[in-house]
């Protein structure tokens, strides 16, 4: 039987939404205007700290085209968003606390009605003295940003200790010590934040919104406007990106607001990319400070760190990002002896949330240059350094975890160094040309999968055959972008046996599929894919059993399912799908299955700070190798050639796994050396993607992915996610290019021309170690 | 906890329906009355065998009240109906083959409107000569009932074959020979052959009816009409009784045939006592041949039956009732070589069908009768020679099947002769009064559960959290009254730890339910309880996972299902299922499983001719022993004292179980004593119940019922059926026991005063043998 598009397991299936994005027919959240319908905007404080005194709406009212101004008395319910712990304003009353902070919502029948009306509202507001440094938050006099939060500018403050902590410094042979800093990043999606919402005849509120989490959004709605969640429906279409930014609410709230005030009539928001540079979530700027010790052979035997983590004006997911870089921050390697400390701290910056690599990107900065300066000190290869102590399963981490699931580090490691291109990456440095010097670095890295212990990572999928004999997936977790919605098709094609003209995927809709968590964490596919397979596994035998009804056959056994049929072998009658589902009434027609994500069950002493989100069980690893040359007389720098050797379990489908890592090390790339939104005094001065630069296909090499493959038994086939671990490698492989080139030891990203120019400078004049402030 | 009303496993839980039916606020279908409703009667042949020339309804139409009168030709489908061979017209057309065949259906205003048109309607049949007799009716010159069919008047003739067949009893050093006839007998149950139809708008055929099959009935009624299956909804509340004889379309195809032509008003439809003595389905009346060979200490050898079934007009279930009696014929004893002949054969009788003990009751008469003749012969107490022969598992059975599942015949033996009431029997005969003979009988038996092979015996139960928190079970299988309901509540409270106010049973509604076949074949808990119990413990874990969700717990474990609630228990949380039931959506609170009965995998050389139902792999088994007094002088007959012990897997439920026992062993008794259609020439003469006699419960005596429980590891909580297996002990029990007290050896059921005395008689002048032919 020929299948011109399989859609087995291991196989490079073509994307099921790659044609109609390619021709421009799949509609994002963003391409719905429906019709009759109105703008929504919304009018933003502008200056990062100060107290609200009025908020003039009354000549917006009267403007031509205006049909409502909503402000801080017209929100029914708390007034308050957040992911974990709820302390953001749908619309702030009276303080603002950053530049993006909403005061007013209007409502119009026009964008330039809209634009119009925005300006017409003034807001009167008192400015405070503002915070933007972290460290100075935490003085005693640091102006507060949340006066009523117990802590003062701190959200949270966590340790985790294993063995002796830091006082194992003190006997190690070898010390090394070190400060980085990382800024914030944006995700920079192509499709900004944007919904429609409507309430209709019933009062239910419809939302069709670019998000990560519809099922969560519900109850954000509900809670801040005073709704009942269950008659919030939102519809979760393919997102032009997401990459954490969609994770939490963005419009939600403000669109359900504004629907509760049209009349009935569809409002439409869109934030336009100043506004989402302004009042979207950034990836949080860290400041680290790394001491390590060793024995004589490069044997770890302690690590003390301190992360501190600017969260900005809000907490979102700050705590649970400053969870996850500590749990982190003692790399994959076996460390007896730890201490990390971690603060998440309120500023007046714009609001830090997720992002690829959630918090891991950064901590993992400092390890790894922590670890190369080690290298250094023992003249040590920095990968046999790395090589030697790594973690195997069965070990327990930094944080104290016993690894019992997959750990694939030293397998990564094992074949960077077999690479051919590894291999001869001496001749390549010795033939750099005239003003260029060349440099290779490494990074080894980790990255966990899923939400950790104390939050339920649990999907439930459900799978329909049709009316017509195809199979439907009802997908919890929305695609933004990453392909699950082709491995979920791949997984039902595979167990069905059905090819791509057999199997539908549905992106996620509150009322038609089921509560799935977040596309966020790398846990999509396991999560979700975990409850497909039970799901697919439970309606095949389902629907065996059911054919032998209708064929009149007294035992299950001897059926078939193939495409578009069921096969009774021992007499070879074929049933045709479509007409078994005829038989069928529509509840007998589906199955619904659940599956959890494993989580750690050591007990551990620290760490206990966190409420939910650690600590992990399922890490995927990677060793990432950077080719640089910078030029000697600017500073630039290019990433001539990059080797990413990942292990995520078993690979589904080789083509998404590799877009996957190589869209995640383009980011990475673009974290390393360029990427800097120049915030200053809570103002973002690069707040356009003509100021704010991101990489081009000309500035990322060609790549060498390659995947070490090992079976994780929890994982559905075998597999781990593969989304966040590609982001993680290219800062500080890059970093540890350039030094191997130039000597530079830039501690703080990213590494411009000016930044490496001046490193390159401080080591000729023997200035080493602080990270360059900003400003 | 105190737990009033324990629906537990092994627990004589209350029956469910027991108030509702007591208060008589049960709606059986026979209760639906309608607003604006017809009704609607058949004018039927009232000769057994004819040529219909013409069918005058004029005056009938024209008469007040009258709707319409349909005949033959408004009969748009195949006009034929059968469950596996459809020879049985809804209206005859051109010939009438016995007296109940329907000419005419006459839709009115009014019951007595109907009476009148019925009387109105004139149907000109030119007779023909009829066929009455079975033995006559194998006659090459006999009148042909069914002039198309190609076997003459043979529906099924097969044979049963194993080791060297009859041929081995020539070798037997003892050998003996019995003739025996039994009656028809009708089931008579309390609420007669009735329902309720209507057309809906949308087209759909409504039908509330007493039916033991209504997943069946729609393709019957859409086979019969002209229909589309799918688009008719039959619902069958409670029966009134069923016993076999709402197996197959009774007023269903009538019924639906009236809708049709009603204008979408809604048509009942009720057949009087008479009516259904004429129309409905007997029991097979059966002529039956046995030689018995043995050694001289009693151990089988070889046996040769040959049995002859009178299946009246239509073929109904009579060839797989011929099937499953020749498949007990050997009784549950160890034969090594076994011929086995029979016949289902076409006569101008009523149409023969489904009872309780489906062709068994009749066989079991002549293996017990013939097995009593060889103790006598043998002189040997007949209880040790059915121990001596009992089968055990591992054992090949009569048809060559090896009893791989549980085979309780001699537990259920030890059991017996342990009894103190069997123990004194010595003593207790004895003590005859003057002109009293007393004797005891025994009789071991057994009865195949569940379809056998060739047609699934399938079950699919649905059970679902309904939003008030409590559990619906939609049962796919009727409860004629046996209270299979009951214990479907019981499984569903066990596994999901409900008290009686948690859990509901739905009676089966083809719109609601999902197919489960027919409530015959004992195999109703078996089959759907097997389907409830994996529905069950699947919406157990579903829930569980579902709490973890709600309650933010990151694993599945540690939660336990507890009356109106699940609790987490490490924290001691509750979350009541009326809150969880809201939170979850429809299509998530469900779950629907299904189970198949196993079947027997030996191949067999003989047995073909049956293509469905032949052989089975599980059956339950029973001892019975009755204790009668005869009257010297009137030849009287009165059991006085039964013992039946019963193996029929686990118990799930005493008091259910003693119930089935108990009316299963009094409606035997009525097959023993008095039950007889006196049908003569093809009319019934005994049409009613003041000449049809049913004992009452002054006839039955207190009875011992005892359960010799052993495990059947296939069925759930370890059960099998119990409908029927008490059948078959009373008539060749009872006849054992007159035979032991006055020597009388009688060969046809019933035992009337008349026919005891009779045999007294032919006794002391030395005749013997041959059965007394009726008529």
């Amino acid at each position: 039987m020929s299948r011109p598009n399989p859609l087995e397991i291991g196989r490079p299936a073509t994307r099921i939404d790659g044609l109609s994005k390619a021709v421009g027919a799949e509609r994002y959240s963003v391409d719905h205007y429906p019709e009759g319908m109105l703008w929504a905007g919304v009018k933003r404080a502008g200056i990062p700290h100060g107290r609200i005194l009025a908020v003039h709406t009354g000549e917006a009212e009267r403007a031509e085209g205006v049909v409502r101004v909503l402000t801080r008395k017209d929100v029914t319910g708390a007034n308050r968003q957040g992911i974990v712990h709820k302390d953001q304003p749908v619309l702030a009353g009276s303080k603002v606390r950053h530049c993006g902070d909403p005061v007013a919502l209007v409502l119009a029948e026009s964008r330039e009605a809209l634009a119009r009306a925005l300006g017409l509202v003034r807001a009167e507001i008192e400015p405070l003295p503002g915070v933007f440094d972290p460290e100075e938050a935490l003085r005693p006099d640091a102006p507060r940003v949340h006066e009523e939060h117990a802590e003062g500018n701190v959200l949270v403050r966590a340790n985790i200790e294993t063995g002796l902590g830091k006082t194992a410094l003190r006997e190690c042979p070898v010390v090394v010590r070190g400060e980085y800093e990382v800024p914030a990043q944006r995700h920079a999606f192509l499709e900004t934040e944007n919904g429609v919402a409507w309430l209709d005849n019933d009062g239910v509120l419809h939302m069709n919104v670019s998000t990560q989490a519809p099922f969560r959004d519900r109850f954000e709605i509900a809670h801040a406007l005073g709704l009942n969640p269950m008659r919030i429906r939102v519809v979760a279409p393919y997102l032009g990106g997401g990459f954490g930014g969609k994770d939490g609410s963005t419009v939600q709230c403000l669109l359900g607001l504004a629907a509760l005030h049209a009349g009935g009539r569809p409002v439409k928001m869109r934030w336009d990319r100043e506004e989402s540079f302004l009042a979207g979530y950034t990836r949080h700027a860290v400041r680290m400070r790394f001491s390590l010790g060793a024995d004589h052979d490069g044997t770890l035997r302690a690590l003390h760190c301190r992360l501190l983590y600017d969260t900005g004006a809000y907490a979102h997911l700050g705590g649970e990002v400053l969870a996850l870089g500590m749990e982190h921050a003692g790399g994959p390697y076996r460390i007896p002896n730890v201490l990390i400390e971690g603060l998440a701290i309120y500023t007046n910056n714009p609001v830090a949330g997720a992002m690829r690599g959630f918090g891991v990107a950064q901590a993992t900065f400092g390890i790894e240059r922590i670890m190369d300066a080690l290298a250094l000190k023992l003249s040590m290869d920095p990968l046999e350094l790395r090589r030697k102590n790594a973690l195997r399963r069965g070990d327990r981490n930094a944080c104290g975890v016993t690894l019992t699931a997959s750990t694939g580090i030293e397998s990564c490691i094992d074949e960077l160094s077999r690479h051919p291109r590894w291999r001869e990456r001496q001749e390549w440095k010795r033939a750099a040309p005239c003003f260029k010097l060349r440099g290779v670095g490494v990074a080894t890295v980790h990255n966990a999968i899923g939400y950790g212990r104390g939050l339920p990572d649990t999907a439930i999928a459900k799978v329909e055959l049709t009316p017509e004999g195809r199979f439907r997936i009802y997908s919890g977790v929305a695609d933004m972008g990453q392909g699950n919605a082709t491995a979920y098709a791949q997984i039902a094609g595979e167990i069905l046996c059905q090819d791509a003209s057999g199997v539908e995927v549905l992106q996620p809709d509150t009322a038609l599929s089921h509560p799935s968590g977040s596309a966020t964490a790398g846990r999509t596919t396991y999560t979700f894919g975990k409850a497909l397979v039970k799901a697919c596994e439970d309606l095949r035998l389902k629907l065996l059993a059911r054919a032998a009804l209708v064929l009149f056959v007294e035992q299950p056994e001897g059926f078939a399912l193939l495409p578009g049929l069921i096969r009774h072998l021992p007499t070879g009658r074929d049933l045709p799908l479509a007409r078994l589902a005829t038989l069928l009434p529509e509840s007998d027609r589906f199955s619904i299955r659940e599956a959890f994500m494993p989580v750690a069950q050591d007990s551990l002493d620290s760490g206990k700070e966190f409420k939910l989100g650690y600590p992990h069980l399922l890490f995927s690893h990677a060793a990432h190798a950077a080719f640089v040359e910078v030029d000697q007389l600017t500073g630039k720098v290019e990433v001539v050639d990059y080797i990413a050797v990942t292990e995520a379990g078993r690979v589904l489908n080789p083509q998404t796994f590799e877009q996957q890592v190589q869209g995640a090390m383009a980011q990475g790339l673009g974290y390393a050396l360029c990427e800097d939104m120049h915030i200053k005094e809570g103002r973002v001065l690069a707040n356009n993607l003509a100021t704010y630069i991101i990489p081009t296909t000309l500035d990322v090499p060609d790549m060498h992915c390659a995947s070490a493959e090992i079976d994780e038994p929890s994982g559905p086939f075998g597999m781990k996610g593969v989304g966040e671990i590609g982001f993680n490698g290219p800062l500080p492989a890059v970093t540890g290019a350039v030094q191997d080139a130039c000597g530079a030891d830039v501690r703080r990203a990213p590494l411009t021309a000016e930044n490496v120019l001046t490193a390159m400078r401080a080591r000729r004049t023997g200035r080493t170690g602080r990270a360059r402030r900003k400003s």
